[in-house]
């Protein structure tokens, strides 16, 4: 068994709140989606075919420079928890976390780059940076990418590009994204349209946290939706644009909100502050959006709120599966709700929060 | 004028949370209602009447002894404001802050007894305490009765007692009422069955802050519906009786939330504390259910919770005409909310509450 529980204790690299525009934007995602020449797609293939490429490309991941530290693990040896660790680090897809047993995972030392094998397609390579860096994320990815086709004939053909299981991902494979926080387009209720118009130029954007279509802490993952017709480069110069865009329309946004309702606005942020220090009891979604508001003061310029790397850091650890790693146990969700509060308090430094006698 | 603002500044003694049960019962109170034999009833006079009938008792309250340091005024003289902040101190009725000219009130020094005059009667007298002491209530505005006695004629017949303007006030006239917190009660949502066995056994409950029919904060007053066909006496021992009862329900109850909810208990209460000290917007009717959820957490035995004595102060000085004083302007909604929350947070000694820079 790999030694998950050293490997994923602490904070994670991509999310260290240091990134450029780290107080707006969370983090920058790429990856590249690959298939082997010659072998039959995931959903296609026979077990012992994929088993003997997923050891295959575990053994190559230990030896690819471009990413160092490197552990390998056959994802379905890992306990059901450390999976779940796992995504809620960002490490796997949702796909990942099944009981398949010819799954597997490499990952850097520093969390930052990993290679998903036999998900939805043979290879997936996953380059993470905290805050707003496409191009860096974009050439870590790349890395990994060529290192891996000295060795593997990945499936292609000139017109086409690069061959993939869905045919949403044919051409350059790749799908950037780029974790934004855009409190004030969504208090001034601005946020559908603009949804909207990104949709219309060729970009997804949909609510990051929370289950379903409710949109929960205010974050926002905008990603390409397309993958023929533009090259990589051309891709990510887009997506940034539109970031930019997007980021200025939050500027305008929150000059208004300030203008035209700042007390509103104060409120909000520092109640949320002081449920965050004083409740005994903090629900998975709640959490996600009293951090969000405190974000937001951050942002605004407003004094002696936590820094970003923390709120970053919270928004990581009051997940379930963190949760319950941190306490060494399984937990109902209403001892997760006590236990998450407590870990609130213990990383904000309350020290006068009163209690009642045990 | 009257010097009303130097008066009226500071906390009130019948709130001092120092009172037997203070944790439990805010206050109580005890008026008795007088009409002088040979006058027409307030309802049914002619102005200049009733003001000779005013300076009298004005000019009669100042010489009694059991109404020291009293200052008399007729009530038409004083601006809105003083009148506004008379009844949220409880001196004085809904009835006394109109611009009629011939109502009048006394007022002992330390606010516990006080007479109005040419209310719905010609006279009352209010007695007020901390906490649960019906008898010692009684007992001053008692005095204050006989003291008027000496000097005037009032109405009344032997077959019916007291004569007065309302004739559910017949008898005795007397009015006495307990003001108790119920928290338990209404958290385990029997106290709807609870008024119900009380105005059987001819007592009325009515939620005691709050608009209308809403109950906010917990706030029940307790009195006695029936001025005819039992003494003064028998009327208090049966009142505190039914408290006591009360109350001892309210143990259980309190005693059965902590057993079978205890983190959500200790969660509303401490999350109300979190709210009281960082909000930057504090609506009236909000801050009375704060101060409530709080007043819980002491009684249910947490530490370092305000006191009291501080929670009191706080329910009377949040109030709006309090707060205008206090700010020695006049205020909007808006206003007040802001200014009533700084209020609190320096009561309650906030000082790492984050700031936006100015």
């Amino acid at each position: 068994m790999i030694p998950i529980l050293d490997m994923v204790q602490g904070p994670v690299r991509w999310l260290a709140g240091d990134g450029p525009m780290g107080d707006r934007i969370l983090s920058t995602r790429v990856r590249l989606a690959r298939n082997i020449r010659g072998t039959r797609f995931v959903g296609r293939a026979l077990e012992p075919e994929l088993i003997s490429l997923r050891d295959r490309v575990l053994d190559l991941g230990l030896s690819i420079s471009a990413l160092p530290g490197a552990n390998a693990m056959p994802v379905g040896d890992l306990a059901v928890m450390d999976r779940q660790l796992l995504l809620e680090r960002h490490l796997i897809s949702h796909d990942l976390t099944g009981d398949s047993a010819v799954r597997g995972l490499v990952l850097a030392g520093d969390e930052k780059v990993s290679l998903m094998v036999n998900e939805e397609d043979h290879v997936r390579i996953q380059a993470l940076a905290p805050g707003f860096q496409l191009e860096a994320v974009f050439e870590a990815a790349q890395k990994v990418d060529l290192e891996l086709e000295a060795h593997l004939s990945f499936a292609a053909t000139p017109e086409l590009g690069y061959l993939t299981a869905c045919p949403t991902n044919v051409g350059t494979g790749m799908r950037a994204s780029v974790l934004v926080h855009l409190p004030a387009l969504v208090l001034t209720q601005q946020i559908k349209k603009i949804l909207a118009g990104v949709n219309q130029v060729g970009l997804t954007v949909r609510g990051f946290y929370g289950e379903g279509s409710e949109v929960v802490g205010n974050f926002f993952q905008i990603s390409n939706q397309t993958t023929l017709g533009l090259s990589e480069t051309e891709t990510l110069t887009k997506l940034s644009r539109v970031v930019n865009q997007i980021l200025e329309w939050e500027d305008r946004a929150q000059e208004n909100a300030l203008r035209d309702a700042r007390l509103q606005v104060e409120d909000t942020v520092l109640r949320a502050l002081g449920v965050l220090k004083y409740s005994r009891l903090l629900r998975s979604e709640e959490v996600v959006g009293l951090l969000s508001a405190v974000r937001f003061g951050h942002t605004l310029g407003l004094r002696n709120v936590p820094s970003v790397s923390v709120l970053n850091d919270l928004l990581l650890r009051c997940q379930p599966a963190h949760l319950q790693r941190a306490a060494g146990r399984e937990m109902t969700a209403e001892e997760r709700n006590a236990y998450r509060a407590e870990l609130v308090q213990k990383v904000l430094e309350v020290r006068d929060a009163p209690r009642f006698d045990p």
